[in-house]
């Protein structure tokens, strides 16, 4: 960390905020510029609170060195993370496509997209049991009869099952039906539940929330490291920003930079990622054009029935014909689909 | 609602649509226009999901004509709310000052903190148990302990308290020491803790979430009064922009919107919503000047050494002095601190 | 346009909505809801100006149906334009890159750079001889010298030159020497500008707005077209988020959504887009995978040498390598390069 | 300036940024922490262009230490300037309130306003000749015509007059007519224009952009300061968010940051930060408390009818009743009105 002092912080004023820092237990480092001077705080600067130097009289701001994220850096761990889900690998060269419906409606829905989706070549059944709804006059998903049609399906067709989680106390219940536990975007920053999935020792899916940074999101996957699980599938799925004609800003660079920062898997979501079917498939293509590990896709065989999301689903014919128009791409980027 | 059909659609797509909405349970009032038809659903469309129609042949988009939220609504309830909390009421004449530490750390430094902003003319002591982090090397709070010294300072002297809680299970143990339940910016669409304290029963500080519109700030507040749940306070507390040398940008909008659409108390967080104590001083006046029903803010008596954001803590004596500076701004919209 | 009336709005206040409409030369049509009452307007909406409407008595808000562009619409000229310059076409089967300095430094430096993006593949020269620069002490461009020498590199390579013109009184002196002129992103909505060069009849290379919408973009093609020039090229080049990591936010989706509403060749930079040169390949790679018509890339012989943007510069060889990695891409999406 | 290398950087890349640093005329200090080297420049740095040094091997990033603003800075000018025109001070105890219509439309209709804002105690009178539209089918002013207008009106009046100049080579033609240029909103990054208003040595109302940092804004008011013109007021007219029910979000932290930061006196535009006349008022209010020098507000006497803008224009009689409600929150601030 840097300490940059103000052009008129008093000598005293420089040697108490140095003090401050060696009582805290890391050295310091001096220099003086010509127009202020900034205090280098030597060590591993990452439990340190810089708010509170920056409280102090003569300080005007502290800058990071360091970034804040340890254990999900590449730099801690140099080689690529591959997580592996009953013989399915997601990290290595082997892309890997997860899709399904965004809610499970019922055993037919269900079971006619899981079919569609495995025969068209998709790895992992997508579906959602437990829904995150803005309002809560809207389908808020099956639940527990969800997760059972879920598991019915793989046993079936053979996919491992993606669902998501939204609270701590559910994630037993979750993790005895699915084979990779989803954090979804409004909940990347719910540390209770973070917590709980760390613990669990199951495969996450965390989504990038709509409003957090690349950083952040790397904190969020640093909760889940601290308690030994490194069996994490990150997954941009769009940001918030002022553009109104898709529902999201897919932030493709993110892809490209993660794989840069860190050593986990990265998949994207381009369902969410536009809010629109039409964008679903160009997005996808770029997705894998710039090096992501995967996509999550939502089918649904009716959409114009879904009782979520239906405007960004794909039918099971459109979704067939986006998994051909990506196998040239892979190949072109040195993987296999 | 209403469906903009593509200006190709054909005859029987739009018959279809027409058919598929009266088939919901809503009348159809179609209207041809020189580039586009378009057909208006009559009813309350509140239920009904968008996206189902958005994905039907010939359809360009819908358009939401009410607005999502319902008992939230000023139309619904054109009364003010005024919350009673242990003989301080929130919304009326009185304007309501929350202060505090943003977090409890000790019980001296709780104790010199509520008697001091008791003292300099707060309402309510504000202090934080279990802290939401960005990091899991931050300091998380202590836990019990901080919510047994809340209720302490409580006791000692006579200010009811708020405090967050972070997860649904955590909402009885919260409950059991805390008078209004804070619902963090992080946590303002986790709904199974919105539906935990919608039951409990209990006031609720219900804070926008960082990256949230103020639409979707009241359909949270649907989730807890869905409940019968009406002890809501809405707090703004700044959202998320590429500004960076504040730590948010406050929307002083929000506070007259949200008078203007809803029924409920609005209050204002200065400390986060500028992240720089020299600011919180201008911008509590500004959150008075706007209407708003009070104040949160961060109070410490020594910022330079709190364990959390030190960095936008005021020290008492500038808590006292800006309490001063509130009165006349308060009679100026007559109102009273 | 739909003006939506408010809930308590008297029967008085919908006639006189109503009336003015009529007497604006639209025709109305009232309908009737459970909890409000909406009333169409039915003709060109476009000359509108819905704030008139929304100021009146009774009136919630007003909802627009058309998009506001419309000669730059898919619907108007359903077929893709195609741009030609000295030979190259833009917007056609083959992909076209413009690559070079972001400013030109010297005859040396452009020259070296002309050759090596030439012999890699590039179609046409970009270099910057007036720069936009946020700060007024940072290097402005060599200005007419730049331009000299521009005209001097495209007799060298047979390279076609695009570079930027910053204010309409320069339009001419720039036209003089360029084939392309180049709108920045900052003077997206400098309507002097767009006038102006709507005048020159020269081919316009128009920069989003980092802060712009899609539909702005289109908008301010519009004020180009009004003038009967159609030789536009769009480009994607980054959005200001809250995303700190990389300098813009490169919008992947707004490639196939121009496509789908507007007939204009649409191009992509990645090298602002991101900020980062390490981002710059995998994220062109992505461009032609979403379906972009074409690239802008920086290229400088030696980019820590560069007086502007050297770190989203790439070296020739990198540049080379680039090339050599999109044709795959672009035969995988159906396109030549 | 500080060089962040990367953790594997060798002796040589570390030597070899000194060098480079050295050889463009700045001091370095070496600083050898636990995981990281960091390199620090002495000198002033604001000239230098990081992006050289980020591109050099080895570097990480860079991190500027002082801002980049100088002669706009509180630092290099601690005493607030006060911008004298006609008569009337801006920046001073007594705040500034200029009114008037968003576009002059006629004789009547300005005249009509202008001696209504007089009445109700406004100081400077507003209307735009030149109207920056989005759209190339709006209104887009009288032009000449309209200056004459506002000359008319201020000779009737007695009002300085302050309209808005869209292009380099009209700044003579509209400094004949006006008393304050005013530099709109999308212009606040136009250089040309900027540097015209700069020599044009008359009083400057300059607008910061929807997309714009409060340290862009003050690099703008730089361009105009390095021409010796000091007479600058800056104005806060709201940022572009995510958040819709409002046109813009007005920054209100931003006027005690600007404080703060810069000598320039900064008032701030309700009207356009906010989109709607019903929060006006009291955004108003709000940014009196907060410490703005003044106010720009939009008041035409028929807002229904005008030819823009029309939403957010207050009634004259709703203008005075707001001027009787700002005099208590000036005497709270220890301002007068």
């Amino acid at each position: 960390m840097i300490v940059v002092m103000k052009p008129d912080a008093t000598t005293a004023q420089i040697a108490n905020v140095a003090a401050r820092i060696e009582q805290m237990g890391f050295r310091v480092h001096l220099s003086e510029g010509v127009e202020r001077t900034i205090i280098g705080v030597i060590g591993n600067e990452r439990p340190l609170d810089r708010e509170q130097i920056e409280r102090m009289d003569g300080v005007e701001r502290t800058v990071p060195i360091l970034r804040p994220f340890k254990l999900a850096s590449r730099e801690f761990h140099p080689h690529d993370t591959v997580v592996s889900v009953n013989g399915v690998t997601i990290g290595g060269k082997q892309l890997v496509v997860m899709a399904g419906p965004c809610a499970v409606e019922s055993r037919e829905q269900l079971l006619e997209t899981a079919w569609a989706v495995k025969n068209a070549g998709a790895h992992i059944l997508r579906g959602g049991a437990f829904k995150p709804r803005t309002s809560p006059y809207s389908f808020q998903g099956l639940g527990e009869e969800g997760l059972r049609l879920l598991a019915l399906a793989r046993e079936e067709t053979g996919l491992p099952v993606v669902t998501e989680v939204m609270e701590p106390q559910m994630v037993p219940l979750v993790t005895s039906y699915a084979d990779i536990l989803q954090i979804g975007a409004r909940n990347m920053q719910n540390y209770a539940l973070l917590h709980a999935v760390g613990k669990a020792q199951r495969p996450v899916l965390l989504k990038r929330g709509m409003m957090s940074t690349v950083e952040e999101l790397l904190m969020a996957a640093e909760y889940i490291l601290s308690h030994g699980n490194d069996r994490i599938i990150l997954c941009e799925r769009g940001i918030r920003t002022f553009e109104q004609y898709t529902r999201n800003t897919l932030d493709i660079s993110a892809v490209p930079l993660i794989k840069q920062l860190s050593h986990l898997p990265v998949i994207v979501d381009p369902s969410h990622g536009t809010g629109k079917w039409e964008l679903v498939e160009p997005v996808s293509r770029a997705a894998i054009a710039a090096g992501a590990d995967g996509l999550i896709i939502e089918v649904h065989p009716r959409p114009e029935e879904a009782l979520s999301d239906g405007a960004q689903s794909l039918k099971p014919s459109r979704f067939a014909a986006l998994m051909e128009s990506l196998r040239p791409i892979a190949e072109a980027v040195g993987r296999t689909l």
